[in-house]
């Protein structure tokens, strides 16, 4: 069943403690769709400028992604630049220059208003709201944000809550958007505000799903290599509804299968810069992984 | 079969943001045997002074702890005073008052010489080392150690290495030792002095295990209370090592199942101040939380 994504596509810059890459493909969007299309049809919902390189419009397209979503506006694409030290676990950004993404108004094609699947990667809250009123009737819609809209646009994010079905949220965020340290009480006051469920990401640690009456949690995959951690979480995403979407039936079992494949998905992300790892790997690369995964956990 | 355990036997005084305790029953030797007594006959060697409080030496008897080796010394009780913050993986020491554990040379009496399982808890590898020489052929020896002897004391900590099974190592420890951020590629570096394997804590986060050919990773119980962490390593240890006590048999499966058992007296002992909490629970209480660790971690 096909998956559409409302996000970021950009261009970063990254340096880390192992290398460096300018002006590589990024954005939420596009982590989220490279990680989905490994299970099915992916949309892309965004925006970028006359400057983007066509090749990156190919990458999408071989991969299945489609693009018919994603508008081409005057003006520059959206880039960032950032940094990481020895904790892999925070960026620290150089700049972000939003360009055309500063007037980004998502409109979804006519033809993807019956998508089934839908990912509402980190944009203004007010956005994924309107978004969520141009699709007809969703199957399972998920969405992410980030410290600045839950501290700027609160209101509008717990309006949003209400209308999705699954939120995903870093710990610092889950911690700061309900001022409970405790992250099974802040879960559950997240869902006190209307999802049915919320995955609390806590990046190399792992992820916690919760829904009303069960949790579930699940350590991260082990590397021995991290080279850029940008993009890991809309990956994860993108692994865990894509997964979804082809399992079809969203039972507890295939909510925890797909956690797993999301981890897996970033933890090849994270491998190399940019989506280059994800451009390498088969399915059977992702299941010998997802096996792997069940043996150093099995007790 | 019959576990010895070396290590401090202390009174704490600690304040948390839910409450405080003062000189209360602490320790690591004293929450690795509450613990390992769950499973079989433990016996303590320590050190205390003649303020130590008799009913303290009756909480031993009365879980079935040996007392033998516990050795009354003219002087005070080792006391330990620290605070926690809302982060609670963090210990702020406020006095530490050595006192007679100044001058613990730690003996085994004659008739634990051919324990089979040893716990060296965190003190100066010269006398973990000094122990391992009084102790005739023990099936299993696993040891854990402190920043402070891995700065001042690497030498005879890489020493006693090579005379262990098992070391346990906070990961920021693992980090300090190895002078490597990647956890997999410091345990390569740890196994390379010798044991045959190494549990990296990350205490919240849960544990990682490895061997020179396999590695296991568990997520940590989790709790929507945590009143005192103090002691919650040793206690994991305690868990473990009497798991492995009862089960008899060192294999891959028994070591996972410990880790978990091991968890799962941490995350009770971390219910309540000092040992507090094991007190008041049963081997049912414990079988029960692992059948809900089981099902909020299998997909």
């Amino acid at each position: 069943m096909s998956i559409l994504v409302v996000g970021s596509v950009a261009i970063d810059s990254v340096k880390t403690p192992f290398g460096n890459r300018e002006e590589a493909l990024g954005g939420s969007a596009t982590y989220f769709s490279v990680a989905a299309s490994f299970f099915g049809k992916v949309n892309v919902v965004a925006t970028v400028g006359e400057d983007f390189p066509k090749k990156y419009i190919s990458l999408f397209k071989s991969k299945g992604i489609g693009t018919e979503g994603l508008h081409i506006a005057n003006g520059k694409t959206f880039r960032w630049k950032g940094r990481y030290d020895y904790d892999l676990n925070t960026a620290h950004t150089i700049y972000t220059h939003l360009n055309v993404f500063q007037n980004f108004k998502p409109e979804v094609p006519h033809k993807l208003k019956n998508s089934q699947f839908v990912f509402l990667a980190n944009i203004d809250p007010e956005l994924q709201y309107n978004v969520l009123k141009q699709v007809s009737s969703p199957k399972l819609v998920a969405c992410d944000s980030m410290n600045y809209w839950l501290e700027h646009k609160k209101k509008e994010f717990e309006k949003l809550l209400d209308k999705v079905d699954i939120i995903l949220l870093n710990d610092s965020e889950a911690r700061q958007f309900t001022g409970e340290a405790n992250l099974m009480r802040a879960a559950r006051i997240i869902i006190s505000f209307g999802p049915r469920a919320v995955i609390i990401k806590k990046g190399e640690h792992g992820v916690i799903y919760f829904s009303k009456d069960s949790h579930f949690i699940a350590p991260a995959y082990l590397l021995e290599t991290v080279y850029d951690p940008t993009g890991a979480g809309d990956t994860f995403a993108g692994g865990m509804i894509g997964f979804l979407s082809k399992a079809g039936r969203i039972t507890e079992a295939n909510i925890r299968k797909s956690i797993i494949y999301g981890s897996i998905l970033a933890s090849f992300a994270v491998e190399d810069f940019s989506v280059d790892r994800m451009l390498e790997i088969s399915m059977g690369d992702i299941e010998a992984r997802y096996r792997h995964f069940r043996e150093i956990t099995k007790f």
